[in-house]
């Protein structure tokens, strides 16, 4: 971990941090249960499972005052008549922000509180979206064939925790409707997490 | 200050956040006893005391958990043979880091810290600076023709310092040599800051 101030590159020729110190790899099986078809997502396992999206990590020492930086890149496709995604999280310690600039494509930040409360952001470049403290949120690629390719900073002790989402989704979900996007009910999010919904 | 999340966009046909919260304006003469050539300086401030740079700020609760991020917009220009550059500062709350991104021109962040140690970043469109916790920091743009834009993002409850750097300086100067850029040692800052020198 670097003690001074250092510099690194987003190289946007190819969508990669060069000198990353971690770079994450999501395939599509890692979204299990996420997709509302289920059918076209075993398939789509099967098939290959393909790789839906891409992160490339800075570290720093996970504590308050420290910043955690990197890029999020979400290929392009389809589960059924959904778009690819991220997981999506909540932070570990809700109560702390993040902050997304789109460098290229065309997505959706899908964001939603313990409370209830859901609403997204587009993506497009030069377009900042601002987590408020306290919301999950998860990335969607709208384009079928572009990268989303966003750069992200969030407080150094926020942590991960992906077990709500994991459990139950997000309340909506983002599928293709008439060559363009839309935002629908997802049922399974009512029936797994009966206390909010 | 808005409780649900939001976008903002950063306007780079002129280097702006239209939706800005807070927009600072820069005038030389807010850079009093920073630039080596005093009579340089003068004669600047008195032929129409030009803008050097402006800042466009998100607001957000100042406090941990939170970010600020904005724009920063540093215009081309010399002052004797110095560049063009930020007032700088450290944060007020002194362990907390700060993340640049530059979007357009060619300049450094020029950091110290107060134990003396002092090194710069690069900034080209693409690349990150993380300023590391504990260490003032200020934009230089090494071009005479193009802005310095960067986007800028620190936690909620960094602050700004100006004190240290206002008496001071910083302990290098950025000077125009043989068309290219040089560090040279700022003696006004070892006459200055005796105990650190």
């Amino acid at each position: 971990m670097k003690k001074r101030p250092f510099g690194y590159e987003i190289r946007l020729r190819d969508n990669t941090i060069p000198e990353f110190d971690r770079r994450i790899e999501r395939r599509l099986s890692a979204l299990r249960g996420q997709y509302l078809d289920e059918a076209a997502f075993a398939q789509a396992v099967l098939n290959g499972d393909p790789l839906v999206y891409e992160v490339y990590e800075i570290h720093r020492p996970q504590k308050e005052g420290e910043l955690l930086s990197g890029l999020s890149v979400v290929h392009p496709g389809l589960v059924g008549e959904e778009f690819y995604m991220t997981k999506g999280h909540y932070h570990e310690i809700s109560d702390t922000a993040e902050v997304y600039y789109c460098l290229k494509g065309h997505g959706l930040l899908l964001m939603e509180n313990e409370q209830g409360d859901t609403t997204a952001e587009e993506f497009r470049p030069g377009r900042v979206v601002y987590v408020v403290p306290g919301y999950a949120h998860r990335s969607v690629n709208l384009s079928l064939e572009e990268d989303l390719v966003t750069f992200f900073v969030y407080p150094g002790n926020a942590g991960h925790a992906y077990g709500a989402i994991e459990a139950a989704g997000f309340q909506k979900l983002v599928v293709r409707r008439n060559g363009t996007y839309e935002l629908i009910q997802n049922r399974a999010w009512a029936r797994k997490a009966p206390g909010i919904g």
